[in-house]
């Protein structure tokens, strides 16, 4: 007998427990369904249809560069000032300094997590939330401990002393999205300012992701975290220009804080990147020219959207949903026990007029095991017309499906 | 007497141990000195002044898009084909498959650290090495633990021995970067194999760092770590275009390997950033088709400022350098106690004809405390008249200069 040594070296606990992404297992699905000559409509996807500013386009087009170089670590100092003037116009009142150019949002959660948490931290997160937050906060050797929103509540902040009985020695930041992303809800003032009473008490940092401000609805307003007077050592945006300009591509972001120390620490983790892609920041700071009316056109449009997606959903029998009041997606309970399998089943066995949808089951927005797994989310970045028809495929498969 | 309780957040500790730009410190200095009116020249920097390949800035501006969307995490299926492609004309025989498209080599690296190592885990680097190298292992919480090179021996690899005497349980991945940043060292095909019999012996990875294996001079050839049989499941190799094709603001590198348990793991790191920026691959897929006749300019001019600033600094009384067989730079022994003190006394208390130079002190690119501090680093990307009149300026300082 012979013992052969498996030379292999071994992969990172780390890295084995990075979330994969909720929707890529049914990837393949959808491509043997498009393969069969079923047409899928896409209702899982972040990527809006909506095309991106002509000037931000042009910017590019028209670039005199000779050669591609770095630029500073932070961003140049001109596109920080006209980014501290977009706040501005949003009564959000930060200087240049205040802000770290980021290779996306992406990037700004990364250092915002390295700044604040080390290895074995806690972050709580209202729960949905953007599945990346796990992701992020794996790579970054951190705890995430969710509480729970839900669509009961159309995903309102719950109790302040469900956050309080949370809160341990080892917990760091309180991080939200606003407008959120998967359940379209927008936090009140109070609800901020509540939050910002409890990150002061316990000395934690308060962390927004607000890249879906401009998409706001019903004529609501969005109030920021740096719109709270003495929350200047704890409030930190993540933003990104991905959505709001539609050139999620660009890869560009920006971390804001008035925390000194916060941005001096983050500055070395963009210093050890070099430099933000230089072509996208110059059709980024393009972007900022954007007019007003582009924001109006695209805001009725994503309005009108969601409007007649609750309206569509809303005929289908035992389905409940949470209308969003911002951002472009919204949780929808299904009458069914698993959405994961419900998803797979609509791409694998199901087609009506030969079409089908592909959705993403809600279960890869918690972290919390068990919660969710009749929930799904859909992302409304189709035409209204196709919204129409994808939802009642949806309705005729709810029909014949059985769990 | 009341007590005022201090209502600040922590930053992490990690982020206190994030070490600062090498470079940073001296800049205000620099900024000082052109105030004053003196002409400063700039051999710290590594953004060389050559231009990008005209059908890379070409593809950007005759680009067709209407939205900037995401493109897959991993790069599109076309992109890495191509980049399978440019292995195999170098030798290297890969797949589309065993390569992710990264933000940039920085991030290849981000990934690669995390798909290894773990919180405490350890990581063997030859120093001098790239100062951000650094960076990467504090953000990913590992140990660099740095093999010595000197530079009496022109930046050899040390015997085997030295490598195995620091070898632990807590050992992941040997580091090289080949032709190394700040040495110029290209490592011999001998030295690459004792390093893979290293790894294989002991289960690790070994990373290679080759953004720029086509600065390599004197008709010697490059060899990879992907060009050693048997070491497939050991290596990985960083890959960048921003030097290859001076497009460093792009921010688009490589991570490749042909082991895929890396590869599946390193995905969801990428998954979780969602895509590398879109603009800039549309650039470097077009530098793909660079013809060779850039590469042997580019190279010629590399060449023939290597050689004059060799024969400049053999003229200086008590300098030492070692040279460099690739890159662009070059790490010299000064005589002097300490280069930091001395590359601010540069910029602060010297000039020569109005003009005076600023270098980076070495101390950086090491992790022993206490070693390389009367070395610097130079970067010969500035034109050879410049060199020369640079490296007289080093003479004459040098001349005056009192530790």
């Amino acid at each position: 007998m012979c013992i052969i040594k498996l030379v292999m070296p071994k992969i990172s606990q780390k890295g084995q427990h990075m979330p994969s992404s909720p929707i890529r297992k049914l990837v393949p699905f959808a491509e043997a369904a498009e393969k069969r000559g079923t047409t899928v409509f896409y209702l899982n996807i972040g990527q809006p249809d909506i095309k991106t500013p002509q000037l931000a386009l042009d910017a590019v087009r028209i670039h005199s560069l000779e050669t591609i170089a770095y630029t500073r670590s932070e961003g140049s100092e001109d596109y920080r000032k006209k980014i501290a003037n977009y706040y501005e116009k949003n009564d959000i009142h930060v200087n240049h300094n205040d802000i770290i150019v980021t290779t996306g949002g992406s990037e700004a959660l990364l250092f915002a997590f390295g700044t604040v948490m080390d290895e074995g931290d806690e972050i709580i997160i209202p729960e949905p939330f953007y599945a990346n937050y796990n992701g992020f906060s794996t790579a970054s050797g951190v705890k995430v401990v969710p509480v729970i929103s839900k669509i009961e509540d159309n995903f309102a902040l719950p109790p302040i002393q469900e956050f309080e009985n949370l809160i341990t020695s080892k917990t760091r930041a309180i991080l939200i999205c606003n407008p959120g992303n998967p359940t379209g809800y927008l936090y009140s003032e109070a609800e901020i300012k509540t939050l910002a009473e409890i990150v002061k008490k316990h000395d934690l940092f308060l962390i927004a992701d607000e890249v879906y401000r401009e998409f706001v609805y019903d004529d609501v307003k969005h109030f920021s975290v740096l719109q709270v007077t003495g929350l200047e050592e704890h409030a930190i945006v993540i933003d990104s220009v991905s959505k709001r300009y539609s050139m999620c591509g660009a890869r560009i972001g920006y971390l804001v804080s008035k925390n000194k120390s916060f941005i001096s620490t983050a500055l070395k983790f963009a210093q050890a990147r070099l430099s933000p892609p230089t072509l996208a920041q110059i059709a980024s700071e393009a972007a900022l020219e954007t007019p007003q009316s582009y924001f109006d056109e695209v805001k009725a449009e994503y309005m009108q959207r969601r409007n007649t997606l609750m309206k569509e959903l809303e005929t289908i029998p035992g389905v409940k949903v949470a209308k969003p009041n911002g951002a472009f997606y919204c949780i929808v309970e299904l009458p069914v026990k698993n959405a994961d399998d419900f998803a797979q089943w609509l791409l694998e066995k199901f087609e009506f007029n030969n079409q089908t949808v592909m959705v993403a089951p809600a279960a890869g927005f918690y972290s919390t095991p068990g919660v969710g797994l009749n929930q799904i989310r859909i992302a409304y970045v189709l035409h209204e017309q196709s919204l129409i028809t994808a939802v009642n495929i949806l309705k005729e498969a709810l029909k014949v499906y059985k769990d």
